[in-house]
């Protein structure tokens, strides 16, 4: 035993992350937005739709000209052109009593303000309509600026992009923007037991398992993975390899396996040998997730991540998603979680923050009901059953059958 | 006009989506994985572990050996030697009363069958440790094959693989699988008043930004997107470009704008004029969404989709993106819903199902609560302003404020 750990809640764990910086931005082309985050606020250069526009097929007319009318009553009124799509409708202009056909996305002509739909007219004669139904001003109408007005704020910083602000920019003309680069987190497997993937393991051998789960996480988050390879469990190879893998550059480095405190774990050791590097923790007090270690060299973070994979997997949707998307200054960086029930009494300890891998049942209109896989930590298994983390507070003795907890939804 | 919807349920159309077939299957390398669907279900070539492990440091035992012991009797053994990482543990055999040194992930000796964790041993001299706490058998150990035996499931078809899966398949040396091939989904826009996002619009016209929103939309839910441009709202322009999105070929043809009842809305006459399609569907009782059609030529499904934004949004939500998974063989092709509780009331109207845009509140313990952001549905504020969509059945009249409902969660 080379020490102890020095437990702290998750919440300090993750406060911790506020001695990093957000990333540096990057111009993007549109396409290529989904998922990003602005790395400021954008306004918008024009206003949206650019002039006011018919919401339906029909007649575009001077509402007050309607008012009153009736499907005995009918307003009379005087059809003087038709609207072709793409073409200016401000260039005719609406005297009393006159109306012009419009079609949907059309733009309105000169003192009308209003669309009455075809349905609602009878055509007397080809100049000549009679509307039954009167209509409000602005009635199947966008305004000219009624999406954005010239000035308004489009994208907020660390909004996440979906398809509809995407599609916002784009009505805009904006072909490219700024976003905070993707994190990249280099993956390095410690073990003088680990072959790779490809490789057929010998005796006391076995394949290497953290590399692919961990890429695949970072991938998931948005980030781009590095993976680092294999090395040995020895202090002067994972020192070698961490210096490196920092000068590559990384903006996390997570070395997985070797952060206990048991003979063989070196990565606190290595880490306090890193020139620069400062330890922030060692010890988180979750379970699973104990023997997580963080330390910082310059906007380098440094993760020792726990060897078992269920407790890496913990860790990393914990901490390491979390703080890739402090890097990216996305303003909500926990999992999405759920109310659900659970299925079962679940038992934990108290002074500690248990993440319990739960498998959810859906039920329509009712609360999901959440059963605990349990399982070895070493072992995937329970966590290709799970759906989602429960979890249960430092304070509590467990939960009971029935209660309603919070539920963090695995991606 | 040109005659009326045949108003469908959301449910029929879904059904619609039977008389589609899935895709074809592709070899994809391991790390390529993420997010995609097993095309077959996938047994384990070789157990995994493939040895016995211990998940601790400490000593490999016989079990009974331990028996009875406490820290004022505790069990001495003899220790035989240590087994080095990634060398052979089965090489060395247990005699009653011996032990052996061994690390976290360390294969166990012959006739080992637990792990006594270092922390509850003492060394009395180089030989010889005293044991102070009794371990059963298969404690700290994860024995051979206990994540999967040879021959085991290891994958079934349509389950969506997430890093947990792709550790898995790593785990037993499968550096490629087979999956469904991703769905390719064209996208025309028509509209005479459209431009390209790069142009400036001119009088009457305006920036295409359906093209923009259902390519990310596509993107997001896994799809090739592959955008066929902008063309004129004529029946001829139409079909000639129908043709040649089948061709090119396509899987899924989005066509947006055109597909009402009215005199300018030709998308259904396009599909009927193709040769060897069938209209399934036009029109859906569910707002915003209703002047949806749906069309099949051989196995692409072609779609017309509503004009405004807000409209095809939902569309693709509850429609498309449903048959681009049934595409890929996944067995949920529906959107993450969650129960909240709505924030005031929200009038509907019976015969048709309402998706209503709402904002969430999260509430540490409580539901969420779901407020209606309301909007002209050509509008795409309303869009980005939401969550969510909550869904009132077609047989009620609203939900009353507190009630609890399903929302089906944005992406």
């Amino acid at each position: 035993m080379k020490g102890f750990f020095q437990l702290i809640s998750s919440r300090k764990f993750t406060a911790l992350f506020d001695s990093f910086s957000e990333l540096e931005a990057e111009m993007i082309p549109l396409e290529d937005g989904l998922g990003r985050f602005p790395s400021q606020p954008l306004t918008a250069p024009e206003q949206l739709p650019p002039f006011s526009r018919s919401t339906m097929d029909g007649y575009a007319v001077r509402a007050r000209d309607s008012f009153g009318c009736s499907e005995s009553e009918p307003a009379l009124l005087e059809i003087i052109g038709e609207i072709s799509m793409g073409s200016s409708g401000q260039k005719f202009s609406l005297k009393n009593g006159q109306a012009m056909a419009i079609w949907t996305g059309g733009e309105l002509p000169q003192n009308a303000d209003a669309v009455v739909m075809v349905e609602y007219t009878n055509n007397l004669d080809e100049n000549t309509i009679e509307v039954i139904k009167p209509v409000a001003p602005g009635e199947n109408v966008i305004q000219a600026g009624e999406e954005i007005e010239q000035g308004g704020v489009v994208l907020e910083k660390g909004r996440r992009l979906r398809p509809q602000e995407l599609g916002l920019l784009a009505g805009l003309g904006i072909t490219e923007l700024e976003v905070f680069r993707k994190p990249v987190v280099g993956i390095i497997s410690t073990g003088d037991e680990l072959v790779p993937v490809a490789a057929k393991p010998g005796s006391g051998q076995i394949r290497d398992i953290n590399s692919t789960t961990l890429s695949s996480l970072v991938l998931e988050s948005g980030g781009i993975p590095v993976s680092l390879g294999i090395i040995k469990d020895d202090f002067a190879t994972m020192l070698d390899a961490s210096k490196r893998a920092i000068a590559s550059p990384v903006d996390i480095l997570l070395l997985s396996g070797g952060s206990s405190v048991g003979k063989r774990d070196f990565t606190l050791a290595v880490f306090e040998a890193l020139e620069g590097a400062k330890i922030l923790a060692h010890g988180v007090a979750i379970r699973p997730g104990k023997p997580t270690i963080l330390a910082q060299k310059g906007n380098c973070a440094l993760f020792g991540l726990p060897g078992h994979v269920a407790s890496a997997m913990v860790v990393y949707y914990l901490f390491v998603r979390h703080l890739m998307l402090r890097f990216t200054g996305a303003e909500d960086c926990h999992l999405r979680s759920v109310l659900a029930q659970t299925g079962e009494q679940i038992p934990s300890v108290i002074g500690r923050e248990d993440y319990v891998r739960v498998r959810l049942t859906t039920r329509s209109g009712e609360l999901p009901e959440a059963y605990p896989v349990y399982g070895k930590s070493g072992l995937l298994k329970p966590l290709i059953a799970a759906d989602g983390l429960l979890k249960i507070d430092r304070d509590s003795e467990g939960v009971d059958q029935g209660e309603a907890t919070e539920v963090f939804l695995l991606p």
